[in-house]
Formats: C-alpha cells, structure tokens, sequence
C-alpha cells in the first residue's frame, strides 16, 4: 500500500471525512464527527480528529498537509468567496494548528449576494467535477441534506440555489408523526407525488398530514408513504428550481440513491440527465485544492 | 374548593392534560405524558396516569367518569365518525378499566374520506365553540402542532383539511440547522414572510435556507428571523387554505400566540377574524360530552 502523503477531509452537520491520499488515491478512509460539528469548531479539534482516525498510519519523520472543506473551523464571511468565480481559487486558507504532525488548509465556501446563499463544500465537488469533465458548461444539481443548483459556465459558478429539502424530509421521517406513517419505497408513489409537489406546493404541509390520516384511519401505514414523502418535497424543489432545469441538460451530483431520485424526477419533466457520485467528485476536488498549496518546507525538515 | 364530579383529559403527541371537574368548572389542572403517546396506548395506561396526577383527590367511595379526547387509548377506524356530521355525536366509547374508581369514556375522533383526514381532539373544541356560540356558521381555524380549518354549518363538520404547519415550524425550530439562525420576532418580518410563503410557496425550502446563508456570511442571526420562518409556513398554508377563508369571517382556536399570529396575517389579507383560547374550548367541549354519557349505576353504589 502506497504511504499517504497528504489528507483529504469534508465536515458537515453529520459527520467528518477522512482520507489517507497517495496522490490522487485513496489509501484509508474513516468517518466520524466533530460532536455536533459546528462553524466555529476549532483547527485543533479538526487535528485531533484527523490524529486520532488515521494515528499510526502518519508518518513521523514529516508534516502531512490537510486540505478540509466543509464546515471547517474558523468561518465567517472572510471563509466565503462571492460568486461568480471558480469553484476553487487560487489560494487555501492556512489555520494555525499546534501539532507538527500535520498543516491545515481550509477550502474557502463560496457566498452569493442576491438572493442571499451559500456554500460550504459543495464548491470542492464542483471543483471535482469539472476537472473530470475540463470544459462543461452547464446546470448541476448537488442533493444531500442540502441540495443546491448550480449554473456553470467557463469554469466559474455563475449563480447558485440551496435548498433544505434533504433536511425537512429526513426530520419528517425520523422526529414527526410521520416517523410510524411512512415506510416503503414505489416508485409511482414517488412520481406522483412529484408531480403533486410541483403543481400545489402550497399543499405541502396539507398532504404531508394525509400520510398520516391514511395511517390512522387505516391502521396501517399507506403503501409507498416514504415515497410519496420524498417526492412532495423534491416536487416543490423542482417548481422552484424551474429557471435552472428547463431546456437545460443536468448533472446531478449525489449519493448514488438519492441522485437517482433526482434523475427520475427530472425525467419525468423531460430533461435529460447525468449522474456521478459524489464522494468521487470530493475527492477529485480536494486533489484539485491540495495542488494550491504554496511549497512548504521540504519534507523531512519541518522538526 | 368543589369535589370533583368527573374527570376531563386532551392527549395529543405532547402532552396529557387532566382536568378534576365540579360541574363545567376545573378545580384542578395537572399535565404529564404517557411516555410518548400513541394511538396504541392502553385504557390502564391512561387510567393509570389520571390516578398518579389526582392521587387523595379522588374520592373514595365512588367511581368518577373519565373523559378523553385526543389520542384516546386504542384507535382504528372505529375511532373516528365520517363528516358531515356534529363534533360529538350522541355517544362516547366506553373503554375497560379494572380500576373501580375510575370509569373510562373516549370522544370519537372525526374522518374526512375524500381528501383523506382526520382529526382527534379539535372535535372536542369544536363542540366547545358550539356550546359557546350557538348558532354559529361559518369557518373555524385550529391553529396548533397540526394547524385545522373547519367548515361548520347548521351545528355540523362539512368538511375540514389539516395542515403539518406547527409541527413542521418546531422542527425547524429545534431540530435543524436554523436552531442557531432563527431567533427574535419582529412583526414586519412575519408579516414579509406570510407574504412571500403566500406568492412562492415552491420556494419554501430556498427561504429557509437562506435564514441559514445569512447567519453564516454575517455571523449572527437575521433580525426577525423566528417570525420569518413562522410566516413563510403559515403563508404557505393560507394559499392552500383560500377556499376556506376567502369572502368569510373565521374563528381562530388555539393557543393566545399562536392565534395572535393567524390572526395578524389574516387581517393582512383583510380577513376579519375572532380568537378565543383553545383550553377554555376544549374544557366546554369535554363538559358537553360528560352529559352525553349514559347514567350508570347511582354514586355510591360502584363498589
């Protein structure tokens, strides 16, 4: 097994990535979380985090660069980049770390002025993307917990929209009446209940309560509910994300499930679509951002 | 003080409220849970919690009536009376109780077939406004966890649609990333947020998200922004709420906050409303239904 000789991690609300890199590959990957990570988690809970997932797998002899997107430590407008502008930069952001054993460089979000929107990681898998796809000009849809639409053009994120649907139907799911209503996957009850978001979303809230009167009344929960849930919710998306789909061809970016939800959203509106996952695009995009980072000290000199 | 001649209760997902009556006057509130209420709750369950709220205040030498509504011990589609009919109808269910100082009544929930919906509890406060204000046609609104209006016409339910909106609001609230976004109510940036829920609901999940953006690149909170996710729920939710509220006067049941912020948008839209408090509704509602229960054995002679 090649010897790492960077780090790659991503922060979200849920959990934090980790990649031991050799070059452009992986050679270990591990999960966990910065308890409730936060903004204003700091650069050394970030270390920490790192040394206690990879430990011995470090070298001792040098410091290894991490290069973290995400909600990484220290935010603040000065952590965001205003589009229109390449997903990446030019620069990293160096936070002070105490350890010798590794140097921390934070991947700038990007921020957009009117309406008011932001990123914060979604920028590296962007960057990812066009650089396996060099030249691709375009919409790109990114669903998670957050799913964003964005418009590319010439390399630079033109414009962009977020929207927290992810997140409204896992709390539906997971912390409302809705957790013992919903259950089962069909595929029409999905496109149904696509097509139904799209056209009354103002209905959302009223349907949403159906699934759990049908539940009541009849004692069981209605056939294909988590479905239908998640087809309301990416319904009113697409009515809302309407000027970025419409005559355009997409890629969608996401866990291979929940992209392929998308894809079989938009083509039932006809629009074609790609996807590709996007662990793959983070990690094109971090080997992307730890090609911007200024030579350091040789390596076996920094103790 | 009175002795109590019988026993009110309300369980919804929250909370079990148990009223000691005299009469139609409380003389003594209590409020616990039954660990996570659910349609499946056990009669003994719930016997058992009325007795560990009021212990020395039941008498000894009698049995007192229990009247429930809500999430009433074991539901189905027997629980629930198909609209149009009155809120309460001519019986309540009795159900088993091996504890001789207790005797068990349930309130029937109301169902709608066709859209499919349901209600348990909001009969009972219906009932209540209707031994209030008899007489009264027109339409009712029950804000609350689940958000309710009533289309009431000569003493009966014609028909009725629910809406998630509260409990989506809380969620929101408490359990997703805008926990640390929302805070502080300003009534311009409710009224603003009615307004903009009303016009583009399919842009819900876009807006809410963008409390978060603007927390994130300014580093603090939006001003007003409780009220702003509050209006954009409840603006979405009067879109699809006009065909009860247009051209008419409406009554808003519910908590004094809550039915304060109905109202204000309401009136935003030149709706001319009443409010009334939704416990006062609920303990004349429970009153109604105690006279409906059948006379049994004579006090004194239960043991």
């Amino acid at each position: 097994m090649n010897k790492p000789d960077w780090i790659g991690a991503e922060i979200d609300e849920a959990r934090l990535r980790i990649w031991a890199m050799a070059g452009p590959t992986p050679v270990h990957a591990a999960e966990t979380t910065l308890g409730g990570a936060t903004p204003a988690a700091t650069a050394s809970t970030l270390g920490q985090a790192v040394i206690e997932a990879l430990g011995t797998r470090l070298p001792g002899d040098r410091t290894l660069p991490v290069v973290a997107c995400g909600l990484a430590p220290a935010r603040g407008a000065a952590g965001f980049r205003p589009v229109p502008c390449t997903p990446l930069g030019d620069t990293l952001r160096p936070a002070p770390l105490r350890d010798l054993r590794l140097s921390l460089h934070l991947v700038p979000g990007l921020s957009q002025a009117q309406p008011t929107d932001a990123m914060l990681g979604a920028e590296t898998r962007i960057a990812g993307f066009l650089a396996r796809n060099p030249g691709w000009d375009g919409v790109l849809c990114l669903p998670g917990a957050q799913s964003r639409w964005v418009h590319l053009s010439a390399g630079e994120v033109v414009s962009f929209q977020t929207f927290l649907t992810g997140a409204l139907t896992a709390l539906l799911e997971g912390h409302s009446i809705l957790r013992d209503s919903v259950s089962g996957w069909e595929d029409a009850a999905f496109v149904d209940g696509v097509r139904a978001g799209m056209e009354r979303p103002e209905r959302l809230a009223a349907r949403l309560f159906t699934l759990h009167a049908e539940a009541l009344i009849q004692g069981q929960p209605p056939a294909g509910g988590r479905a239908r849930l998640s087809g309301l919710l990416i319904g009113a998306e697409l009515a809302a994300a309407k000027p970025y789909w419409l005559g355009q061809r997409v890629a969608v970016l996401g866990a291979p499930s929940l992209a392929e939800q998308y894809a079989r959203a938009l083509a039932d509106l006809a629009v074609p679509t790609s996807t590709c996952d996007d662990t793959e695009m983070t990690l094109a995009g971090l080997a992307r951002a730890r090609a911007l980072i200024a030579p350091g000290p040789a390596p076996g000199t920094a103790h």
